[in-house]
Order: C-alpha cells, then structure tokens, then sequence
C-alpha cells in the first residue's frame, strides 16, 4: 500500500448541460449538479484508496452561481485529506461560456468517502503525499473542516 | 405575507430503489439520493416562500447506513428556519424494509435556499412561526449551523 | 399474518415536475405520471402484504386535469381491497400551485397487484380491516369495480 | 378532415429490456411498460388526429405475463374508435425470447386521448372507416367498454 | 442453424421526441439519436443470430436533418451481411411530421455485431439468404464498406 | 476569428459505469457509451468553434473491448481537422480498473460538426493550428478519412 500524491488521483470530468438537465426557470437542477459532483469525487476516492468507496458525508456544497442550458460544466476533483480509512476529496465546478471561453466559479463541495472491501467492511487507505504548497494548503482546510464537523456532529441532531 | 409554520410547507416524498438507482456494489447510488433530496427540500421551501428558490448550499449531508434495492426510502423535509430572503431546510431519510416494516435512519441533510423571482433576483419570505417545542429545537440548531457555515466560510476556500 | 387498517400502508409522495418530464407542449408526460402512480401503489402494496409484489392490472386511470412544469405533484395511495393474493390499490393524484398553495385533483387510478413470493409464485396476504366509513365506501366501490372487471374480461379481447 | 382507416395510424415499437429498466427481482419495471405503452398509443393518436393529443384514460391495462431483462418487447397500437374529439387505442406488447424467436402476449391497454389544438382545447377528429372485420370486432369491444366507462365514472368516484 | 432471410430478423422502432431529449437549440441530441439506433441494431443482430450481440462498430452515420421535438422518429434495422460471427446492420432514420404526415429521411447507420455467447466468446451465426434485389444491392454495398474498413484500419490509427 | 491548436479545445470526460448504465451481460451498453462520445465531441467541436454544433457524422467507431460494470471510463476528445465550417473530432475511451489503475483502450471514433448559428445555417470557424508531430499525423489520417467517406457517400447507399 504506496503513498500517493493528490495529484495520482485527480479527476476531470466534462458535461453539456442539455434542457433534460434543468429546472422550471433554465438553468441547472441542484439535484443534477450533485449527482456529477457525487461522481467525480467517489472516482477520486476510488483511485486513491484502490477499490471500493462509500459516501459518508458532504460538508459544504455552495452553489454560487447558477449554470444556464447549453453551458459546459467542468468538474475538478481531488483528494485533499486521507485518514486511516476515510478521505475528504473536494470538487470544484466552473461553468464555462463555449461563445467566449470564459470560466465561472459556480459550486465547490467538499465530501467524505469510506473505502469498503466486498462485503462493506472499512478497510486501511495509502497514506496522502503532500507534493507542493497547495497541497498542505487543502490539507490543513481540510482538518479545520474536520474538526469543525465533529463538533457539529456533538451538538445537534 | 403571511407567516407560516413548519408544519405547513413539510413535504413526505417515498420512493422505491430500483436497479437502475444503484452502484457497483447493490446499494443506492450517493447522487441519486443527493437528487431526492434537493427535490423534497425544494419543495418545502417553495411551499414556504410561494415561489420559485434556488438551492444555495448543501451544510452537512450524512449517509448513515446505505439503503438496498427493493428497499423503500421515505423522506421528509421541512423549513427549519427563515432569514430575510433564505431558508434552511432539513431533510431525515429513512429506509423501511418492507418484509417487516422496520424503518432505519439513513441520511440527514440541511440546505439552504434562496427565494428569487421570475429575473433570478432574491425577493422577501414570510416569517417562521416556531409553533411547538421541536420547531424550537431544530430553530435553534439551524442558528448554530449558520453561524458555524458564516465562520467556515471566512476562513477557508 | 395479522390483518390491517389501509391507514397503516398508506403512501405519500411528492414530485416536482421538470422540463425533462414534460411533452411537447409544456404540461407532464402521461408516461411520467404513469411509472409515479406505479411506484406509490406498489409502495402500499408491498406494506400491506409485507413482500415483493408485481403489477396485475391497471382498471380506470383518469387524467382529469394536466400538471404544468414547475409545479408539485402529491400522490396518495391506499389499499381499498384485500383478497386471497392479490390487493386493489386507489391513487389520487394532486396538483399544487406554490405560489398560492391551491391544489387540484388532476388523475386517479386503480391497480391490482399480486404478491408473490421469492420465486414469483403467489402468496397469501393479510386480511383488510375497514376502520373508518371512509374505508368502508372505498371497499363497496373497489368490489364494483372488480366485478365490471371480471366481466368484461369475459367479454372482451 | 379524410376519413382514415386504423391501418393507416398503427404503430410498431421495439424495444430491449435492459437492467436499467427492471425491478428488484429482476423483470421489467411496471412504470416502464406503461411509458413505452403511453408512447406508442399517443402516436397513433397523433397520426389519427394529425396533432396534439392528451392522455384522458386508461381503462384496462392487464399484465399477463412479465417481461425478463434481455427480452425484446414488441408493442403494437392502433386506434379502436374514434368519437368528435377524442379516440381509443388498443396496445398489445408481446416479449420475445431471441433466442427461440418465441414471442409472449404479455399485456394490454386500451388508452383514450383527447385531440387538441395549440392551446389545449379539443379539436374535431377525422372519422375511422372500418376497413375489416378485424377493425368492426375492436370498434364494437371499445363501445362497449366505453359504456361501462361511463357507467362507471357515474357510479364510483 | 438454419439460414434466414433480411426480412425475418427486420426492426421497426418508433420514437416520440420529447422535451428531454433535446439539445440546447430545440432538436433531437445526436447521443439520444445514437442509443435508439444501436437498440434497434441490437435486436436485428439477436434476433438473426439467436443470442446474446455485442457492439463492434458503427461505421458510417450521417445525421442528414436535425429532429425537431414533438416529431416521431421511425426507426428501420435490418441485416445487411453475415459473417461467420458477425454481421453488419443497416438502420435508416425518419423524422414525421404528424400534422401532415409527411416523413423525412434522416439519418442513416451501418454497425456492425459480433455474436457472443453467455461467457463473451464469438460464436458462429447462420447464414444471410439474398431474397431480393434490394437483398442483393444491400450486401453488395455492405461488402464495399467492409472492404474499406479493413483497409482504413490498417492505414490508421 | 483566431486560429487555434487542438490542445486549447480538448476535452476530458470521467464517467463511472453504473448498474443503470448496462446491457443484459454486465457490460456497458453501447448506446450510452455512444451518448458519452457525442458529449465529449460536442464540447471539443463548441470551443473550437466558439457557438453551437451539429453532428453530421460518425465515421468509424469501433469497441475494440466492453467496458465492465464499477470500471471508470475515461474519454479524450479533441478536434483533428478543421474546414470552412465543419471540423473532424477524434474520441478515445479508455477503461480504468480502480483496483489496480490499469488503463485499457477500449473504443475510439471520429465524429463531424458542422458550426451553426442561431437560425441553424452553417457559419464560419477559426484554422486549426497544427502545432505538434502528433497533430499533424492526426490531421493528416482525418484527411484520408474525409477523402474515403466522400468516396463511399458517392458509391452507396
């Protein structure tokens, strides 16, 4: 079981949003952003621990601007932080405007994934390689948001 | 406009796990349930705000215990508290086999919405009226989660 | 097996209608609120008869009213039958207007199902208690509705 | 507005049942067939009509047998009776076994639709000439159940 | 195995084009187009080889018009060629305009299949009887695009 | 209208092979790899040419092995060739076994866009700027496809 560099693991995923894909005002379903963004992190998670994941949980998805039909949605996905057999893995998603090139910020979520052997038992996950400065940086958010989640777990139902 | 109580814009929402909803490994797929949930959240807060919203954030989304196919999932959603022009709204889904009734808590879930109107732009919501001691509670706990979300958010990316 | 009230295998689902749901011109597919309808009646079968059940008949679907994009679909279904294996199962079907909270009754349907057991073969179900008067009307009605039926499978092709 | 016989609107629909499409145990989903079966009668429908048409019953749906995953489901839909506006059309779906080239009569369906015009109100509808004794059979059987229908509808709610 | 004409193992397929199915400029997606056309091939190569068929290549598909929505799609598969495991299929694509009952031809499609049995392994499939000129004009044509095929392949990476 | 090189329009797509996502032998169904690949073309063949595109072609498209379910597919598109308003893009799909990150070339295709304006008439696009080894050869392979498939329109049907 080899240590492996978030970079080993990252993923990139592409999609055209199509009028299947939208709500009643045109633009993005959140239900349909959050079934991409499920995707591209368990495939994050799945490359860095070598077989099979759970979704444990999503601790902060913002949705910061809406993405319009006939936009293409990029997703950026990364395993920021690997504990004994949890890992965090955080996506981004800009929307990107074919006509011009330009590129929004539009979501960002960080989610918790369990690796599992064939019947659903945790298993142990490489150790993460921190490789450069943006590499701790994720790293050390992810800790904070780790704590933070904890707490929150204590105090409310 | 009128305030509301929770109890007004709750939403119950059953749906049964069919093949095409699940992953590798036989149990439902994290984004599909992702997809459930935004849809039964959203209804509650356009219940609650008599309009159209879009979904801001996602808080903390936990997946409990993982629901298999032939399972039946019941979710309920209702608006835990209002703001100026957003709203939380917390998710509970159970899976019930239906062999013996049993129910299993298996995912929780907080989103916050915001109320726009026809051009995207936010627009006022009607008052929460906390009406029972539970209404309280969850109020209470949706303060401390925003309060936590507004801190994170100033210290992280 | 200890026989049931129809209030204990009740289903609510909740639904909102999205462009991809949609036909031509703008209101929901029938095919759409067809697999809906089927998925809340099995819902209420399978709780009434405690297993797998499969889809035996559909006798009077009407669809008096079309449901526009944007808004919610309810479904309430209930046992109003009980036989030796098999059950009849009524849904309503409501349309709601969030912006005023006004609801209309726009579909209702009546299914058969037949509960089989782990190798498809039918097995017997529990007996229906009819509690309430309202229970009691549905059962007379679900009685009619089986005889039309029974006799025009006689007659018809 | 010619008058048309039923040959002249028959539609033939095929399709394969994939795992996507089936239930817990393993056939095809109930919700499914009726979506193929609301397809392929509305067609007909719409050749009939020459236009938009909305789904305004179904009267008898039986499934006789059920379709396994890897079966091919050949639908066949044609219109029964026409009155003023609104017309009945049978569908018949047989599965067959590809690998015997053995095929199943597995339901049937007898949906009513109601032609409109592009603002959704009934349009006159072309008069069906009976060509056969095949088509004089199934325009009797669909009197007949329309009878019952409105004897029904008078009866039950 | 017995050898079998063109018009035993013939596909028709009819299609509504829905809402979402659609591209962001109002007509049919090229990808929804696609996955009809490999179902329809699909069945034709099943139902002429007796089994299980896997996809080996398409080799020319020309989208001649766009598909507006609310049009039907007609499908057309049937086998043009058989080779000792595999097969090539022909499927044409017509778009009708139900107010007139006009059709367009589309798009057109050859793939080719390998028979497989139930472990993925070639297996052999009957011959191809030449019925008819149009038989003969077909095969003559399927054999012109193997050739070439083969010899692009080689060329080309 | 500036020119641009193949890299500044390539697209990489990661998709996870889903039970939804099969055919009757556990295998991915080809019409949804298919799907997949006009997604990741379009998208290619949008921002080479800065607006909306049509498919006009596939002209060969081979599955050289099925891609399995839980394996991660990944797809490469980028534009070959670039005339006065259309463009050839070229897909590859390559397979990845999580467990051991093993990669497997499982399919490619070239596909053809034509660059459309609002009202659907074809509009001009920018040069390709061939600016490495490798896309000249790819360039000079999609010209000897262009000169086949021309050939070939000429000849068939």
């Amino acid at each position: 079981m080899t240590e492996r560099a978030p970079a080993t693991s990252r993923v990139e995923m592409t999609e055209l949003v199509l009028p299947g894909d939208t709500n009643a005002h045109g633009t993005i379903f959140g239900g349909k952003v959050m079934q991409w963004i499920d995707i591209a992190a368990s495939v994050a998670a799945m490359r860095h621990s070598g077989g099979l994941v759970v979704t444990a949980s999503i601790d902060a998805l913002q949705f910061l601007t809406p993405i319009q039909v006939g936009e293409v949605a990029v997703l950026q996905a990364q395993v920021n932080f690997a504990g004994r057999t949890s890992m965090e893995v955080g996506v981004r998603v800009e929307a990107e405007d074919v006509r011009t090139g330009a590129r929004r910020y539009t979501t960002k979520a960080y989610l918790t994934f369990v690796a599992v052997d064939a019947v659903g038992k945790p298993r142990p996950i490489p150790p993460l390689i921190l490789a450069t400065d943006e590499d701790r940086r994720r790293h050390g958010d992810a800790q904070a948001r780790r704590a933070h989640r904890l707490a929150l777990r204590d105090r409310t139902r």
